[in-house]
């Protein structure tokens, strides 16, 4: 199978039609039927597949940082009679399970970054819902902040997925439902296995949508609200967007090469060796030339590049297990770029930038990898990049130098920014997390912020796990990266999802863990994927025959 | 296969040793390596299958109910160099994918009702970790309120599954490692891959045990400690406990009858529908009374029986997918018997009531089966036994009476029991998770606690789902039963289990959500469970072949 290529941009768009007035951006869906990401199905009736989310994935950043003067978004069916079909099921039939549990991770990060525009940056997403919109596209409804269904006796909203294929809505719409939209549960369990959905009065009774309007109402209650909604936001009405350029790379089969990201591949080892390096130069002067670098600035070319490779280990060497994430530069460069963006915090462009890091973070959380951190002589594990070896499963730290190495010891920093800039999925920093119900050893690690500290007291305060010396480093990680890819990958992506989220539970990290679970499982069961499971059989006219066994 | 008896008794128990001496109780794990539960596997070194869980089980109620004097409990192992050995791999391989899941439930659930009577009824556990204690065995001991180890070079503690077994320890270890216990997540990850454990000084610096204990000053040690503990409590100390008497039922394969519960199959809808009935007379007068009425009295004998009645349909009736509660009786005694235990609430026989009623309803809320509730003329809804409807993932109130039935319209009844007397895992009362983040219904239900309401009422206040009338009843119902019969029970499970727990998630709700949810995937995955998988070739010589890829 030919690698999937993350990397788009409006004009290459197939599936998506941007149209921007004003403050309001609408995003009409209208799904190209023969332009999916892999052969063997058409993607009828706005359904759709990893290509029509790496589409809108790419809108949702691009709107963000192109267009600092869109203040409300619409997302509706550029399409007649139809709004969205949901998720494709040629496609989860024809898709490993490995390539559908990535989806709906994308697919659920995708919604999230939708949220989290809204929350964070004051571009509010509001869903006009002009047709039947099942499954899939209900859930990528209930991530906008507004719903509206147009009244016509034909518009409906349905979670569709047990009654017809056996799995569950997979995208956040369970957990969003009760939680997000607060859906009495008895009402959404009845809601989840109506095959036609809830309508009209029902559906705004039911807190399904939040508007019901007729059709001879419909583009002037749209427009209407839009405006209203784009009037809550703190974006700036006249500031000029950064465009954000192509990203370039180059790879083949051993190596990712980006301008502050590289990555090398170990098939022996099943590991990925990736080194973020740092700015190569002292940070722009002053917020002119921050926005004028644009796409350039280190910070925001590091989020690109690093999330690019991410979704590229995530779909495309899912045989690569580990993922060991080391730094190489001057840690005084990427102090002074961290330096910069805190003195201009509250400017559109820099709260993106730290949005936008804080985004591709938790995406290295999410992802069922290993990851290990090794902090070498010539790393810059500060601030930002410190989150790196924060979000590790385990860190190594070199106690001292290797022989024959003239470079001095490695040191780590802490800075403002691994206090709350960064919160993961369960709310928490990283910091707080690691020190979770230990108020002593976090206050302990906090009175050092700002302070390098060398690989004993890195290891006494807690922030790495190991800190061997020359003599044992080579043996130490050696075995473990053997050993990581001796066990089963199952069970360390089980293990992992496990220990990474220690404490409290959001909305979002409920997503992926109480419901993401389930719907793993439920893709490996033979009622949904066996050979007379709904996937298989959905479309060709027999039934399938269920295993009646409660579990 | 026949049917699994949950009732014993301590006369009966082949796998524990139990002793009492003044505060303190003492349970010796002495497995019979021949006396596992089903055929096919050893019972060696401690390690355990259901069968030795139902003891575990019995024993902790009876110590709440039968032992008011034992303040404290140490938990450790009767045999020489072993603690334990975790869950029976030999079982694990052998046993059937929902045997495995409910196994893990039930252990799940017995751990927890251990934390429950530390607590809530003072009596605190203690674990004396007197050899090698791996797995299972573990996250039995990390159940306890402490943990002293051993410290004789041999001793340590584990969590080998993942290195050894491919499966995650399913039985809240993950969970209670990070969140009970505040290890830190790096050293967590390392435990967890280290076949052989960790011992010593070690094991307390990273917080896995409380205490390591050299074999001179063993038995003092643990005695002091245990003493301590027990001096905490606040049951009294010269009570006289109440006998768990024998539960006594009928069984065939249509029903199953006990005192105040019965149980009809219908194997073609596959449903069960259970019915609680009301006590037939008032309740015990005084305090004295409900002492003397022991194990006959209606709360407790109903907490009892629909416990050993949700075991039963979960392990030995699991193609009956829907659950259907119905009571009957006059609920003007239900409502009596809640004021008598609300009277004596401090007392502490009525303490352990309301808990094992609470953990009873939780029962409900974890079992694999849609339940839905059935309230009709002649039902008694009220209080503890709405809770019943309250658990149900639906629940149908007859507007009215059914022709030719005299019986009055039925009426439902809130009381202060509803009101956070019965928490459910997520630590909400039932009637804030059902009206989360809609405080107005939430008010407005609770202004009318203590009134009984008609159909309409009980619909409009958002307590019952639908209220049909009797035209529409039959139909409704029997749609619904059908309806449920026809989907597949792994897609019901899922939705069911995403549903119901909306809100705060806490350690409990983590172990049977993000953890459990895994593990079920992991019971699934060839890794684990295929031909060439880690449980099909454990003690065979050869090695499993993993599939490498990472989902």
């Amino acid at each position: 199978m030919t690698a999937i290529d993350f990397r788009t941009a409006p004009e290459h768009y197939r599936h998506w039609q941007l149209s921007i007035e004003g403050s309001i951006a609408t995003l009409g869906l209208d799904v190209d039927a023969d332009g999916g990401l892999a052969p063997g199905y058409e993607l009828k009736l706005n359904s759709y597949d990893l290509g029509v989310d790496i589409e809108l994935n790419d809108v949702i950043q691009r709107l963000r940082f192109e267009h600092p003067e869109v203040h409300a978004v619409i997302i509706t069916s550029a399409k007649e009679r139809v709004f969205c079909a949901g998720a494709n099921i040629g496609m989860l039939r024809t898709a490993s399970h490995a390539h559908k549990v990535n989806f709906c991770k994308f697919t659920n990060e995708t919604r999230l970054a939708l949220e989290d525009a809204s929350a964070h940056s004051g571009q509010r997403y509001l869903c006009a819902i002009n047709g039947p919109c099942a499954g899939g596209g209900y859930e990528l409804a209930l991530a906008a902040d507004h719903l509206i269904l147009l009244d016509d006796g034909a518009s409906a909203v349905s979670l569709p997925e047990i009654p017809l294929l056996a799995v569950l809505p997979g995208t956040g719409g369970l957990t969003r439902l009760v939680d997000k939209r607060s859906v009495r549960r008895d009402r959404a369990d009845f809601f989840c296995t109506v095959e036609e959905g809830v309508r009209g009065k029902r559906a705004l009774d039911w807190r399904l949508v939040d508007a019901v309007v007729p059709r001879s109402k419909w583009q002037e209650g749209v427009a209407a609200r839009a405006a209203e909604m784009a009037a809550t936001s703190d974006r700036p009405a006249d500031a000029a967007g950064i465009a954000l350029s192509p990203l370039e790379r180059t790879i083949n089969s051993e190596r990712i090469e980006y301008s502050h990201v590289g990555c090398v591949l170990d098939r022996d080892l099943r590991a990925a060796h990736i080194t973020v390096r740092a700015p190569a130069n002292a940070p722009p002067s002053d917020l002119a030339a921050i926005h004028s670098a644009g796409a350039a600035f280190w910070p925001l070319a590091v989020a690109r590049e690093l999330e690019d490779l991410i979704f590229h280990l995530r779909f495309n060497e899912n045989q690569i297990g580990t993922w060991v994430m080391r730094t190489a530069g001057d840690s005084a460069l990427v102090a002074a770029t961290a330096a910069a963006l805190a003195a201009h915090a509250d400017d559109w462009l820099v709260r993106e930038i730290t949005l936008y890091l804080k985004r591709t973070l938790k995406r290295l959380d999410l992802s069922a990898r290993s990851i290990f951190a090794f902090i070498e002589p010539g790393s810059c594990f500060t601030g930002t990049l410190l989150e790196l070896a924060l979000a590790a499963d385990r860190s190594y730290m070199l106690d001292g130098a290797f022989e024959g190495d003239n470079r001095a010891p490695a040191t780590i920093a802490m800075t403002s920014a691994n206090n709350g800039l960064y919160p993961m999925a369960n709310g928490l920093s990283r910091l707080q997390s690691r020190f979770l119900g230990d108020a002593e050893a976090l206050t302990g690690a906090e009175k050092e912020i700002g302070r390098q500290l060398d690989a004993q007291e890195a290891e006494a305060l807690g922030l790495v796990t190991f800190a061997p010396d020359d003599i044992d480093w080579e043996d130490e990680t050696r075995i473990a990266l053997e050993e990581r890819a001796a066990f089963s990958p199952d069970a360390l992506t089980g293990m992992e999802a496990s220990l990474r989220f220690a404490g409290p539970e959001t909305m979002e990290s409920k997503i992926f863990s109480r419901l993401t679970a389930w719907q793993n499982w439920i893709f490996q069961r033979p009622n949904a994927v066996g050979e007379t499971g709904t996937l298989n059989l959905y479309g060709s006219g027999k039934r399938p025959e269920f295993d009646k066994e409660r579990v």
